[in-house]
C-alpha cells in the first residue's frame, strides 16, 4: 500500500515503542543496541520498529558499519504538527467554553454567598 | 489489542479520508451522507472510517435516530499536538541551521561584491 507522507508519519507515532525510541533519541544518537536497552525486546523487534521510523523518516542511521548510530529527523513531526495546527482553534475553544462555565460559576457563588 | 490512547489517535489519523473527513467537520457539524458525497465511496466504507474516529474519541454522533450527526471532538487532537510539541526545538534548531548558512551564504556573496 503506497501511502503519503503524513499517513506514514501518523502510523510510524501510532506505537509507544516507536514514541519511547524517539524519545531517546532527542536526547543524542544511539546504536540499536542502546536503544534496545530500556525495552524487554529482542533486537530484530527494535529493528522493525527502527525500520518502521526509518521509512517514515523519523530518524536517519549513520553509514559505519559496525555501529550505525540512528538518530531523530524532526521534518516529518514538523509536518504533523502544522496539520495538527489547523484544529487549535477548536480545542482553545473548548477550553474556552469550561473557562465561561467556570466564572459562571464562581459569579453564582459570589451571589449565593452576599444573600447569607 | 489494546492501545494506549495517543496510539488510537495517531492510527485514526494515519489515513487520508479520515482526514478529510476530520477537516469537513471543522467546518460544521454533518450526517454520514454528507460526509460520504465528496469521496467516492460507499456509506458502508465511510462508517467504517467514522467507527475508527468515534473508537478514538475525535468525533462525537448525536442521539437522534434518523439523522444522526457526527461532530467534531478536538481533545485527542490536542493531546497529540502536545505531544508532538516536545520535539519543536528539533525542527526549529535544523530551521536555524538552514538560516544561519544563508546568512554565511550571503555574507561571501557580499566579500565577493566587493572584490569585484
Amino acid at each position: 500500500m503506497s501511502m503519503d507522507h503524513l499517513s506514514t508519519t501518523f502510523a510510524a507515532l501510532a506505537d509507544p515503542t516507536r514514541r519511547a525510541i524517539l524519545a531517546r533519541l532527542a536526547s543524542g544518537a544511539a546504536s540499536v543496541t542502546e536503544l534496545a536497552e530500556p525495552f524487554k525486546m529482542s533486537l530484530p523487534a527494535i529493528s522493525k520498529h527502527l525500520k518502521v521510523l526509518e521509512h517514515a523518516g523519523l530518524i536517519a542511521r549513520g553509514r559505519e558499519a559496525q555501529w550505525r548510530p540512528c538518530q531523530l529527523e524532526a521534518g516529518p513531526l514538523k509536518e504533523a504538527a502544522n496539520w495538527l495546527e489547523h484544529y487549535r482553534r477548536f480545542w482553545e475553544q473548548s477550553f474556552d467554553h469550561l473557562e465561561k462555565y467556570l466564572r459562571e460559576l464562581q459569579e453564582k457563588e459570589k451571589k449565593h454567598g452576599r444573600k447569607k
